[in-house]
């Protein structure tokens, strides 16, 4: 499905070769084109950290080579015969998913995130490609569980905890939705953009407790996404009555007080990506309010910097291949 | 306004005078009836775990002499001149709150015991006493969440966590909101009673992991009343995609993994207690749909007994003190 080459030819991709994650190129071969399957030239390929879970084998399930990306943009080459939704020369986008069962009742929903088994979805009209991809996984992972807890309120209050990938779009999004967002940050390096690029209306810093002290039950909804390890209760009691904290990173376990869930009667929810109409939907509204993720674009040739410097947490705010020029 | 007597006269109550906790008779007095006062005459007190707590300083801010009690149920006596919801003869509850501001965000939109400062309930025609006693903590405790996460949905499947006040009355909701229920219990001594007496559909030995595994990603929503430190990956395992747990109960501390919570979107949510409006809507409800507490009428001599069978679970499935013929 996501090959720079027509099927049935020797395709191009960087891979990592062993548990040092290191990427290198990669020639392999594609099935032919089946009868449901749209084929596509890669222009741009997002970099998440999951990218660097699974070239390392951090979850112990990587098989090798292993060419990683999941935040892919390109145009239509070749569309099986039974392809009605994609024609050759479309502007598409594949996220993390790229088969689903079809069947099952969370398939017929469209949550099909939620099924076992990808799936291109349409760049709309004069987005850039390199801004879409980071669509397709940060993106969507944070504005489903935004909608889904109708964050979508103007003139509710959001606070955002972490400025990754994932974050930096929380607060775009959350913009675009009337709320007020106050990123929640370990570090002042932060404060800066993340109210003059980003947008925010307030920055608070986790480590000082005035300014703990003055967010607290002010805050309708938080949306966590740090993957660090890091306390509950604190950011919990930020929150207003029935507020509702959405966790979308992965922390090593999740603990808290029940007092901090009871009183209150708040509510924490977890999430990962999201379906099919969701996140076309994502797509149409990010080119409709002009929302663009912060990115940096590089060649395929800086990937193992890129994954280095990720690591590093150095990066503002996503790292975008600039596959159609450097891929050779 | 709770005295057995008229305001200005000797009250009588069984107080704690110290952290053992032992109840004994004592005489006290009452304020004089202010103009938003109500006074009754008590006819029932039920006994809840938090009248162990208390009695015996568990949160370590109990005053003592201490008269427990807050699932209340009496006739009105006398009422102040500004009164206008209730006359003399009523029959009316007092659940855990006896005041509130009236005046904050959430009193306005009832939602009263968010407020930090007690109300009278009507009791529906007809409605035994007794009965009534223990809607006001447990009852309201486990229909508030239940409501607010919209667990009234006929065809949907609840697991009900911990079987004592709470939680037997999560399944009696459970029921005459049309769901399927499965009772998920530590212990087989309450196979049959959940079953035959509380009318389940299903009761799952949580120690037993081929019946556990029966359950999974199989519930709409779990109610958790368990008190007692317990694992939550199990039974978050149980919920089906978007499911959501309600926690009610007060173990030490709540812990798991983001992955129990993300993988399947799903939801865990804090309660305690509810608003004025809710509680007279559950009362009528229980009227309506003729929902009765399983109880043990006991005399005001048997309160310290009660208290100590409640420390060892031995209750089926609440205790309510027969004031009206025991306290003289």
């Amino acid at each position: 499905m996501m090959d720079s080459e027509s099927s049935n030819k020797d395709c191009l991709g960087w891979a990592a070769r062993d548990p040092s994650g290191l990427l290198s190129p990669y020639n392999f071969t594609r099935r032919a084109l089946g009868r449901d399957d749209v084929s596509l030239t890669i222009t741009h390929c997002g970099i998440c950290y999951a990218d660097v879970i699974w070239t390392r084998n951090g979850h112990g399930d990587s098989k090798y080579p292993l060419v990683p990306g999941h935040e892919i943009v390109g145009i239509v080459k070749q569309v099986g015969s039974n392809v009605q939704r994609f024609k050759v020369g479309d502007h598409v986008g594949v996220g993390t998913k790229v088969n689903s069962c079809r069947d099952c009742e969370y398939c017929n929903d469209r949550l099909e995130s939620h099924c076992v088994k990808g799936y291109c979805f349409t760049i709309p009209n004069n987005y850039p490609s390199a801004s879409a991809a980071p669509l397709l996984c940060a993106g969507i992972t944070v504005y489903s569980p935004m909608m889904r807890h109708k964050m979508n309120q103007p003139g509710k209050s959001l606070g955002v905890i972490g400025l990754g990938g994932l974050g930096h779009m929380a607060v775009k999004f959350g913009k675009a939705f009337g709320l007020n967002v106050t990123v929640i940050s370990t570090s002042t390096s932060k404060k800066d953009e993340a109210l003059n690029l980003l947008g925010a209306d307030k920055f608070v810093l986790s480590s000082d407790p005035d300014q703990m002290k003055s967010l607290a039950k002010s805050l309708d909804f938080i949306v966590d996404s740090a993957s660090g390890d890091h306390p509950f209760d604190p950011y919990m009691s930020l929150l207003k009555v029935a507020g509702v904290y959405v966790l979308v990173g992965f922390p090593s376990e999740v603990k808290f007080s029940p007092a901090s869930l009871n009183m209150g009667a708040k509510t924490i929810a977890g999430s990962v990506t999201g379906g099919t109409k969701e996140t076309q939907e994502m797509l149409d509204f990010c080119a409709a309010k002009k929302i663009y993720p912060e990115i940096e674009i590089v060649p395929i040739q800086y990937a193992n910097e890129a994954l280095e410097r990720l690591i590093k947490r150095d990066v503002k705010y996503r790292f975008v291949i600039d596959i159609e020029n450097s891929l050779k």
